[in-house]
């Protein structure tokens, strides 16, 4: 599929992720040809720019997506679970931003600075999946250090924002801090406890055994990133009040030796990476993150226990703080 | 040293942490016979009521603890540095809420629930350490399960509240809220960079090696409690716009195998620790543990690696979130 422009349709254009999207096309000069944009009926009508073009948003239910090149999901795994097979039988590739398939192997999931070279080989018609900001922040991350001293064990915690939960996540975290600086009480709908100035260790939920959803499916995400079906990887996601932005620290194992110094030099000039990390207290924080593309990466040192890994492990380990903003890429 | 009541005095009384041993001492009812408060020049003169008590805060500088058996010292390190010899030279036994000492092996560190015992043999003048929040939730959670199945490994990220930098770290926290939410600019002067809808991966200056102070600390103390002076522990502390309640995200291996079920029994029986933990989306957030004693320990599971670690490494291993608030105990 190799057009001079393409017929593109974005599914949840007046969401967080479809605005994302949508800024992204224009951002990047994406050949868009024709643009459909589609909503619920709730918020279809609206009129959304995207570089020179604006469209009207139409409602979903209408739409049919013939001669249509690639249509974005982005609309929560309901709306995939009912639309993507529509777009992909009418001869369109489906890009999808929810969880739906995301565990399926039969089905692509890409990171462009990971495996980029998968789309090519991939048909003309079919389904493929964007992971979540955790996976792609982890997985761009960390395949370079792995394809040079082979990971053998992750330990990952997480600070996530509220744009996460769209935008009635963020109105919930506006409202609930402006309630508490006035002294009054608040009400939680979007998240299971108050949000403002606290930390809920819970995104996606819980399954049977302890995990959440979203939980599984980014060690399921990265396991097939890096190539290791059987990778240890061990993942605690926790809500913190910010707005935008994703954290995430990780504890790294590797069955080669890998200093804090090779990883450090690895990722600086790894794609898609931007290392801020020197003595004179420079590292990331999501605030620094946000609007941009890249993975912000600080803090890497040694483990401070790597001298004392019994010898079977006698592998690094290397402690980092990743941040990573984005929400979707274009893959095409 | 066993009387019906005691000379206390708090150094620092006019701060946080002061104002929480305070409000401890009348809580617990403990036998204060006489109370000395101080703080600097700035807030010296101010009345502070403990029970029935009401005191006038006195300057620091004219302090000579004469008949003294307690000072608790929550006015930092270079107070602590300056004036902790003072006191024990006067015959008190001082209580250091401050890092200056809590590497230092000739200093008994105490957290009640671990090792009460160490304090009755100890002679009855010196100094004894309080470790921080995180190194107490730690010790406080983990010691039970490490008894049972010997803790072998220890991976810590942690979210901390801007309590833990005093009252300016609060009001800064505050301030920022506002102004951000009034579309204002922000001013960063406490932390190093905007904490308001922001998490910061530094917590204690940064040492060479790339890790900080209060990471060091918190892991000397961590191994101390736990009476195992290698044990690979690998700590990464954020600050998080929280203004009370620190939360703890831990995985832990073990040597003998250890389930999710087997460490949520140990935990349920052991002192200080409250189990929240249930299927239907109970746990703990920090917003929970403000004004708690306890150490309240959430989403505890098998690590979803754990069965595919290899076989030098067949303990399991198990992920938990912790909450703690307690900035003080008493410990005589």
């Amino acid at each position: 599929m190799k057009k001079s422009a393409y017929s593109v349709a974005v599914v949840g254009a007046t969401g967080l992720v479809g605005g994302e999207i949508i800024a992204a096309l224009a951002e990047r000069a994406f050949p868009v040809g024709d643009l459909q944009l589609y909503a619920s009926l709730h918020t279809a009508g609206e009129e959304v720019s995207c570089g020179a073009l604006t469209v009207r948003v139409a409602p979903l239910d209408g739409a049919h997506f013939a001669d249509t090149d690639i249509v974005f999901f982005a609309a929560g795994e309901q709306v995939s679970a009912e639309w993507i097979t529509r777009a992909t039988e009418a001869g369109a590739i489906a890009i999808d931003t929810s969880p739906l398939l995301a565990e399926d192997p039969d089905v692509l999931l890409v990171v462009p600075e990971v495996n980029a070279a998968d789309v090519s080989s991939y048909a003309d018609r079919g389904v493929i999946v964007s992971p979540d900001a955790v996976a792609i922040a982890l997985a761009v991350a960390l395949k370079p250090l792995h394809d040079v001293a082979t990971i053998t064990r992750i330990v990952v915690s997480t600070f996530e924002p509220v744009s996460g939960a769209g935008r009635a996540g963020i109105e919930e975290l506006q409202q609930q801090t402006v309630e508490l600086m006035s002294g009054r009480s608040i009400e939680s709908a979007v998240f299971p406890q108050r949000i403002a100035f606290n930390a809920l260790p819970q995104i996606g939920v819980l399954l049977a055994g302890g995990r959440t959803r979203d939980e599984q499916t980014a060690v399921s995400a990265l396991r097939r990133l890096l190539g290791d079906a059987e990778l240890p990887v061990s993942i605690t996601r926790v809500r913190a009040p910010l707005f935008y932005g994703t954290a995430v620290s990780v504890n790294i194992e590797t069955a080669t030796p890998l200093t804090a110094a090779d990883a450090r030099e690895l990722l600086r000039v790894a794609p898609g990476v931007l290392v801020q990390d020197a003595d004179d207290e420079q590292y990331p924080t999501p605030a620094d993150a946000v609007g941009q593309d890249a993975t912000f990466i600080g803090r890497i040192r040694d483990d401070e226990s790597a001298n004392v890994l019994d010898n079977t492990r006698k592998g690094a380990a290397v402690n980092a703080v990743q941040i990573a903003e984005r929400l979707i890429r274009d893959y095409v």
